[in-house]
């Protein structure tokens, strides 16, 4: 084959964005394959942009009709796991929309599965790895070139929402329908990429504010200590009522430090030595120095800035286009689906967190407590099932 | 009287900065009464720079001498209450250096002395308070020009320091002998000015690193999370091994927002509405505009940019003539002692935090578990008596 025909499960804003990208040509290696879209009234702008294409309202039967080879769930995210088991479970490679899933229980269950059709290939849409900017930090964190990390600081409130979004839809910032907030809507690729470019952190405190700025019942404010279990500490917070949002993330290691502005602007201060060596080079002499002021801080190291403006469209087709190349030529993936669970959990932990009060680990999560804890609230709103 | 004569208790590297301003005349209405320094080799350079001053060994003495109407006390913070509380005793007005105390417990009981002696003058030398760029931020928040505060977050980890600056004194960087480390010695500064100006927490989260990258046994590294119990929340996060020191406040407001870099630069976001009332106001076309990227954010705020550098000494100076100015002609007091608490408070309650693993309360802080818990260290450490 030469195009991989993909399946599009859910017509609508992020569903229609992909299939614009596709009948636009964006992506060299991938076309429209089917559409499943329960909602009828979509049709007519559905067949305008693939005239040629089937329009299933069951996902199921689109799986197993032949028309693609491989789906994307634009869906509410607790329906990612069990669409992407289905479809692998009928030979159909996975796209997953991000959050993998809601709750960790539901994303292991899926990972295990897909670990079982490896065949087949199960990856997830984390654009942000497709940002040029992150790929570069990304490089310049596994050289070495800021040394072993000491410190994470992301201050990402820039997901600024007004209650007229959360009203659009009976399902949005809710328990039952949505599984939470900034956490799971906004952030996931902010909890991605931290733990991509960092590590993935062994505990978490979380202090999560819930309605706070909107009438909502979820989180729309999220302060988060990380513990990366080798020392490294790090700060995370987010929300959806800040205006003039700010997108500040500063690594610090022992031989540099990086500082990045609104996904744009980056410094990387590099040091001739390690702090480590400095730290012991400097004598009684050297503190005076430094304490009057006549320490040349120039010597010590030397900053390189530069920026990368990346077109968010961009980084989607370029995700598709790796998917469907790791597909047809073997080109190494991304984005693995099964690395989906890492933000998931880091969600779940700092929510389980706030909720009782006390610092998660991470490596022995309690899939089944969070998702006790979940399911209370589920109740409590009374809008769905508990899971 | 014309001058307020100073007795200095303790030349050291803080006395002796002291002396010097006073000689070189930088204080106006003040001068220096007499010297308490209990090492005799220092004694010619205090006659070089003194040289009608007597130097007494024992402070009591130079207290009772008659030849001071006021003390500052730049010896280790264990014993800044103990000396003030005596100073007051016997008639003498107190400038106590930072910090107030290393435990509320003393703190309290100088407060509670300090109020019974209120004809005399008790101030804290928080020099920041008297840098015009914190003064000013200070003006803009109080002034309602940014609204309420809903989040601070300041990463403060300028305050780089090697080895041999802990290796210079025994005491330094004891439990016994200091009594912590970063929040003791450095932030103090800061875990002032964070309070003076957006309001005392009421509840607190520390992770805290001892002797994380330093031959230390207290504390190199802080993260903390402050709740400020009105809905606000805070990071804090300082250090002292971060060569390429970051200091970078940000202050949030539901009608605007202040960023402060290296404590020089400044913006100041104010918006036309609040947050609030834009929030309600948007409805679901202003959302896909939002969306799309067509709002128009020039519309919705205006940019004040500042900068102010402060000289060290000058901020000093300046809190001496205040003090004296306060005494001798009522001037207003910029840094009441009694408020020493709070910043002790806060430092207490994150060791506390990180010790027990849990948020501390600040509003009903148990005084005495923290003595405790920091008598268990200072007993294990074995080199001082215990408090």
């Amino acid at each position: 084959m030469n195009k991989l025909r993909l399946g599009i499960i859910g017509y609508g804003q992020q569903g229609g964005f992909y299939g614009d990208l596709l009948a636009k040509g964006q992506v060299s290696n991938m076309e429209v394959g089917a559409v499943t879209e329960i909602d009828s009234a979509k049709d007519a702008r559905i067949k305008e942009v693939h005239p040629e294409v089937t329009i299933y309202r069951d996902y199921k039967e689109m799986v197993k009709s032949g028309d693609v080879d491989a789906i994307i769930t634009t869906v509410p995210h607790y329906l990612h796991p069990e669409m992407a088991m289905f479809a692998l479970e009928n030979g159909i490679h996975v796209l997953n929309e991000k959050p993998a899933g809601v709750y960790t229980k539901q994303v292991k269950e899926l990972n295990d599965f897909a670990s079982k059709h490896d065949d087949l290939t199960y990856a997830i849409m984390f654009n942000q790895r497709n940002n040029p900017l992150y790929k570069r930090i990304k490089e310049i964190v596994d050289n070495g070139e800021i040394g072993d990390i000491r410190r994470t600081n992301w201050i990402i409130t820039t997901w600024w929402r007004p209650q007229a979004y959360y009203d659009m839809s009976d399902w949005r910032a809710t328990w039952g329908g949505e599984g939470g907030g900034v956490l799971v809507n906004q952030a996931p690729h902010q909890l991605d990429l931290i733990q991509w470019i960092a590590g993935v952190p062994e505990a978490v405190y979380g202090k999560v504010k819930y309605g706070y700025q909107r009438d909502i019942v979820v989180e729309d404010e999220v302060t988060a200590v990380l513990d990366y279990g080798n020392g490294a500490t790090g700060t995370f917070v987010t929300c959806t009522h800040d205006l003039i949002g700010t997108d500040r993330l500063e690594i610090l290691g022992d031989k540099g430090k990086i500082v990045v502005e609104d996904s744009q602007k980056v410094k990387v201060y590099r040091m001739t030595k390690s702090e480590n060596d400095l730290n012991k080079e400097m004598d009684f002499e050297g503190v005076k120095s430094l304490f009057m002021g006549q320490m040349d801080i120039n010597e010590i190291y030397q900053v390189e800035e530069f920026s990368a403006e990346s077109q968010w469209g961009g980084q989607h087709a370029g995700v598709l286009e790796n998917f469907a190349a790791h597909i047809l030529d073997g080109e190494p993936l991304l984005a693995p689906g099964s690395e989906g669970i890492n933000g998931v959990r880091l969600a779940n932990a700092i929510h389980l967190s706030d909720w009782t009060n006390q610092e998660v680990s991470l490596v022995d999560f309690d899939d089944n407590q969070y998702l006790e804890e979940l399911n209370k609230r589920i109740a409590e709103e009374g809008k769905y099932e508990t899971r």
